[in-house]
Parts: C-alpha cells; structure tokens; sequence
C-alpha cells in the first residue's frame, strides 16, 4: 500500500471545511486593511531562496534540477519570493504597496507536533514605507486577524535596533552579529554567554543579558533609555519602538529578547504566542535591505505571516451545514427528482441526490449517519399532485408540501 | 536579476482577485452537489504517480530525491493522489464519496499558451457508485459550474466500452489497445491508419475509423446499434451511454472520437470545449478498476476536472470593488482616523490608511490612481465637532458628516 511522503498531510473534508472558513475569515482582515492578494510560483530558483541565507539551508530544502539543468527548491517561505515578484513586476506600482498571500511552504525538519514539511502560511507585505504608522498597521493587523477567529494570544514586539546600536559600539562584526542573533533566536542562552565570553569584557557582556531580559510595558522604556544613555543608536531605535508602540493597540509586552531566525529583519520585530500546541503562531518585522540586497533600490518594507497550521491549533470551531437528501422511489420519478434538486441548488442549498437505488429504509439510514438535515422524498402518488414528503432528521418531523413551495 | 522559473507565473492582485472570484464561485456549485473538499500534499512517492503510466512518466515529470532518498514527484494530476488518500484513509466511509479538490498540479512540458509548468485543476470524484445516475452527475455538474461563471462551452461524450467491445472481439491485445487509445486521444489519424493496417485487415480498420467518426446527438445511436449488432460488449456500452444522458442536461454532442490521455478510464468519458484560448477546459469519465490496481477492493468511481487556468482565458468578468483611503491632516489626529478605520473594517469595508505623510493633494491623487472610490479628511476644525469630511471620488462630490453616521 503506497502511503502519502512522510511530514506531509492528507485533509479530510471535515479538516478541510474549518481550515477554509478560517482562511476565509483571516481574507476579510487583510482585505479590510486595503492588502490585496498575490501568488507566486511553488519552486523558485535555488539561487534565490539561498540568497539571504546561503548553501547551508539546502539541507533543510527540497532542491532539484529540472530537465534543462536549472536548480530549483520548494519555497521555504514567501518573503523571498514576493520581493522577486515586486523586483520584476510590481515595483513600479505607486507606494505603498500592500501585498499578502496564502501559499503552502516546504522544509526538510524532523517531522513533530505542528511542523510538517508542507506547512501554510498566510501573510502580508506592506512595501514602501519607513514610518512607524507602517509597522503599527502591520502590528494592528496581525492582532485583528486573531481576534477575528477567537485566537488567544500574546503579542511580544522587540527592535532588532537596540541590540545592534550596542554591538556597533561594542566593534562587534556583521558576522559576530549574525551569530549572537541566532542564539539568542534559540534562546540559546548558555551558548550566547560562552560565545560572549570570548569576544567581550565582563561589563559588556552583562549588559547584553540585561537587554534581552527586558520585558513589560511601554515604561519600561524609560529605563532601557536611561541605561542606554550612552548608546545613541540604540536610543534611536527606543525612540521608533516607543512611537510604533503609540499606535498599537494596547496588548502587547515589549521582549527585547526576539530576535527572529531569519536574517533580513533590521527594525522592529515581533512573534505572536498562542495557547495550544507549538506556541508561536505568528512572526514578522521590518526589513528595509533586503529588497535593495536582491538588486532593486533601497526601499523599506515591514511584513509578518501567520503560520497557518499552528493558528489551525489554536482555534475551537464547530461548522454546522443544512444539507438535503433526495430519494426518488422509484426510476420513473428519477428526473422530478433532479428538477427539485437543481431547483434548490440554484438558491444556494446543498443537495444531494440518492443515486445508488436503495430502498428508502436504507436511504434514511445513510442520511442519518452522514447527517443530513432534511430529506425529500419523491413517491409516487404525491408526485402527481405536484407534492413531495420532506423529513426532518432531527426531530423526525414528515410532512408533505407542495414542489413550488420548498 | 532572479526571474521567476520558467513556465511558472506570478499572479498579480488583478489576476488573483479574479481568479478567487471564480474559484469560489465554482466550488459553491460542487458543494450545491454535495461535494466535499479534500487536500492531498504537493508531493508524493514517484511510484504512486508512475503506477498507472510506467517509467516514462518521468520526464514530464518534477523528480527528486529528500534527504532520506526516497523518490518524490510533485503531482501531474489529483485521482492518483485522491484514490491514495482514499484507500489510506477513507475507504469506510459510507459511499457514495462526493469528493472535490482545487489544487496545483505541474508538468514538465513545453511552455505554450494555456500550458504552464505549474497549473492549477479544480474537480471531483464520486466514489462507490456503478450507475448511471452518478456518471450523470457528474456530467451535468461539470455543465452547472460553467454556466454559472457565464462560459461558453460544448460538451462532447464519448464511451470507451463501444470501442473496446470491437477491439476485444478483433482479439486485440491489452498492450496494442493503449496504444490504439493514445494515437486516437492525439487525434493522430495517419499514426493510427498505419498501426491498424499492421495488426488488422481493411475491413475491421474501416470499422474502427467508422465508429471514431461518429458525431452528433443521442438519434445516432441507433445507427450505430445497427452497425454494432455482432458486437455485444459494444451493445451493452451503447445501453449505458443511452441511459446516462438520458439523465443529463440536453446540451451534448455524442463523440466516439474521445479517447482521454490516461489509461485508467473504463468506460463514459468526455472533454468540455470552451471559445478562447487552449480549446480542452474541462475532462474525466469513468475509471472503475483504478482503486483496484492501486491495491484496494474493486470500488467504481467517475470524475472529471477542469483545467483552471483554461477556465479563466474563457472568463470575462470585471471586479469592481469599493475601497476607502483616510487621511489625517496632521499627527494629532491619527489615532481619531485610526479609529474610524477600525469602525469601518468591522462593518467589512476596505480601508487603507494614508501613512505616507503625504500633503492632501498628493494623497488625492494617489487615492486617484489607485482606483479608490471614497476619501476620508480627518481635518483639525472638523474633528472637534466628531465630524470628518468625505469625498466621493467618482463624482468628485464632498461633504461634511457626522463621524458616528459613516
């Protein structure tokens, strides 16, 4: 029995019907928000995927050649992608832009509770401007989507800046940088304190660890100022949180120690927690080089994506249908049957036919166990007075109406 | 600068918009039927893609190795893949199934138009049912989901029980028969005149380019009965076939010619035409052996699926939409226009904030190009009194109103 690749899932139709009502709904907020969709292709060039990364994430990509011997990858996620699309398309299109998507993503991961290698994202790109008003939105519209599906979250927001105006001054290098925020993105704190060890003083290192401890709310601020007094850069960066922060809604506790796994934020970042099952649902921030470091002008954009499937696990729905039955009994009154069916079709109702010729005993039964709501029954004698029997199977209710009435 | 693979697209707001439009629109028709939605992952083992067609599947094929070596391909097509999941997971389930997917699909071919390397199909499979009320079905379904998104389109059906009843008395083998059906489905005419002059004499050749030949509505079949009386496998096919449209809707054309590319159909099959672009939008039949060879029980089954993107060159829709741009003149007045636009997005508007900083002529104008069809002014003097000014951007029409009566 061939059985589907490993990390990947089949939906059943029951599966199916909540993960579309909730990405139906997750549409309406980014649509109300004046986003628009795009779609992009599901392999990209290997080069581009591996462009902000390097060779070393073909380890955790399915890569392959085509038969003309270009490299190709699944995509791993859509920001790479959709900044392409802008370079080679859209970029001339009047800003902002504001861009989301809903596409399926692919990593070769050990497969564990909620990570699969075909995992969904849905997400959004807001391109073209550098003001706070930008990430609030961002920030605001990650939180909408949320409340929209009944999500219970925490929303943690830090600033790629505070850190980073520190190292500066520290001398730390680009590279040394990259290492100390993957660390830190671990939360990999014994491995940051004996990498630090090696390239800092005592002093230096321990405020670090002070940064990454702060958390709480927009006062804590003043204190961070106060002990980064000397650090301008980071005062910058306290400055743009503290006036992002102004207009968010107020439901969030800055935690400067996010740092966020990929490496093109370079402001504002932030992770979204939920209750159930792998905690983080949601991620995104501010990336204002990496469209110019695929080649285009130096344009600011900021952008998050839910994890879709992790959001799945956070929500508690129940989807109720009306669906009809109809069971002609016997072949001559096969096609009255289809006009009432087609008749109802048109108004919007779910209505299947009884097809497989079985007695009405029967019929009733399959419609009880895949619970159907009301059955009409086409007999004979009722057909000819223009009349059917509907059945309701809940409360088994019968009674006989007339066709044009139903 | 990356481009996007070749063959592969990017679809812009526009496009997607539309496509959107008509996806739903198509899947309310299936679920009018009763059709339930279902999702099988992107990729799957080679052998199951390569079960039904052989090695030579491959290199139309995206093949690759995961880090485990096992053979992957991404899917040509989705009944391999839904009789898989079927057979894993569903195979309990009360019959009949009504199963439907919208789903990427991808070829290795030659780019052209209407043909990509990623392609996107929407279609069903009824699952359980022999008779010809479920061939019916689907035929009439397929009809209902064009003519609601207003697509012009012929109906051709044929029936592979007529053909193979001849091949089968002409002691035909297996083999010679797949290649028969090949050279018919690429309606390679020569090809077939030469291979049929090879294995079989003038006159059973003549009856076979007889039999292809014919065209028309459900009168032909007696002809063809005539001609077909020493053949009872055909006879029992023309019976079925008769029946079947007797169930279906009166907008067909009988076409014996059709043969369909895969070798799983058994026996009623048939193609949708539309006016515009790559002609085949839509295709399927009936496939009553193909769960058995998987490794299942003998389960009938018949399904068709559209050629989305063919679909969509035969579309002429323009989707309008109303959107809201609200410009604060200046920071203080922000949160107010914040406010108004959550108010706004609650009652499912679509509203974009001004976040640019823009002067109010340049933010008009952008309103302006962008298509917007409502600006809000949230100006100082007017705020005061909780009234804000709105400017119908069609007609150019402005006036003040109350911030509570937007």
């Amino acid at each position: 029995m061939i059985i589907k690749p490993r990390g990947t899932r089949d939906f059943t139709p029951e599966e199916m019907k909540k993960r579309r009502y909730i990405e139906n709904k997750l549409r309406e907020v980014f649509e109300s928000y004046g986003y628009e969709e795009i779609l992009t292709p599901t392999f990209e060039s290997f080069e581009l995927i591996a462009k902000k990364t390097g060779e070393e994430i073909r380890k955790q990509l399915y890569v392959f050649k085509d038969h003309g011997g270009r490299e190709l990858a699944l995509r791993p996620e859509m920001t790479s992608p959709v900044v392409r699309f802008y370079l080679n398309e859209l970029k001339n299109l009047q800003k902002p832009l504001r861009l989301y998507y809903f596409a399926n993503c692919f990593r070769y991961e050990r497969p564990q509770a909620g990570r699969f290698r075909e995992f969904w994202q849905m997400g959004c790109e807001l391109i073209g401007c550098k003001r706070e008003l930008a990430d609030a939105e961002v920030l605001n519209l990650a939180m909408d989507g949320l409340e929209k599906i009944n999500v219970k979250y925490e929303l943690h927001v830090g600033h790629l800046g505070v850190l980073k105006g520190v190292l500066e001054k520290f001398k730390i290098s680009e590279e040394e940088e990259v290492k100390i925020r993957r660390l830190i993105d671990k939360e990999d704190y014994e491995g940051l304190e004996r990498y630090l060890t090696q390239i800092l003083d005592e002093d230096k290192k321990n405020l670090i660890f002070e940064i990454l401890k702060f958390k709480g709310g927009r006062e804590i601020l003043d204190e961070l100022r106060e002990i980064l007094k000397d650090f301008p850069k980071s005062l910058e960066a306290i400055k743009n949180l503290d006036k992002i922060l102004e207009y968010t809604y107020n439901k969030y506790v800055i935690n400067l120690g996010i740092a966020r796994g990929l490496d093109y934020y370079t402001g504002m970042v932030f992770e979204i927690y939920g209750k159930k099952g792998a905690k983080q649902i949601c991620g995104g921030g501010r990336y204002d080089n990496l469209i110019e470091s695929f080649g285009g002008e130096s344009v600011p954009a900021v952008g998050f994506a839910y994890g879709f499937d992790r959001v799945m696990m956070n929500v508690d729905i129940e989807i109720k249908e009306e669906k009809y039955l109809i069971i002609p009994l016997n072949e001559s009154l096969i096609k009255i049957a289809m006009d009432i069916a087609k008749k109802l079709r048109d108004k919007g109702k779910k209505v299947e036919m009884e097809i497989m010729g079985r007695k009405l005993r029967k019929a009733l039964d399959y419609a009880n166990n895949k619970g159907i709501s009301k059955v009409i029954i086409v007999g004979e004698k009722e057909a000819k007075e223009n009349k059917v029997t509907i059945k309701d199977m809940e409360t088994g209710e019968q009674r006989i109406v007339d066709i044009d009435e139903l």
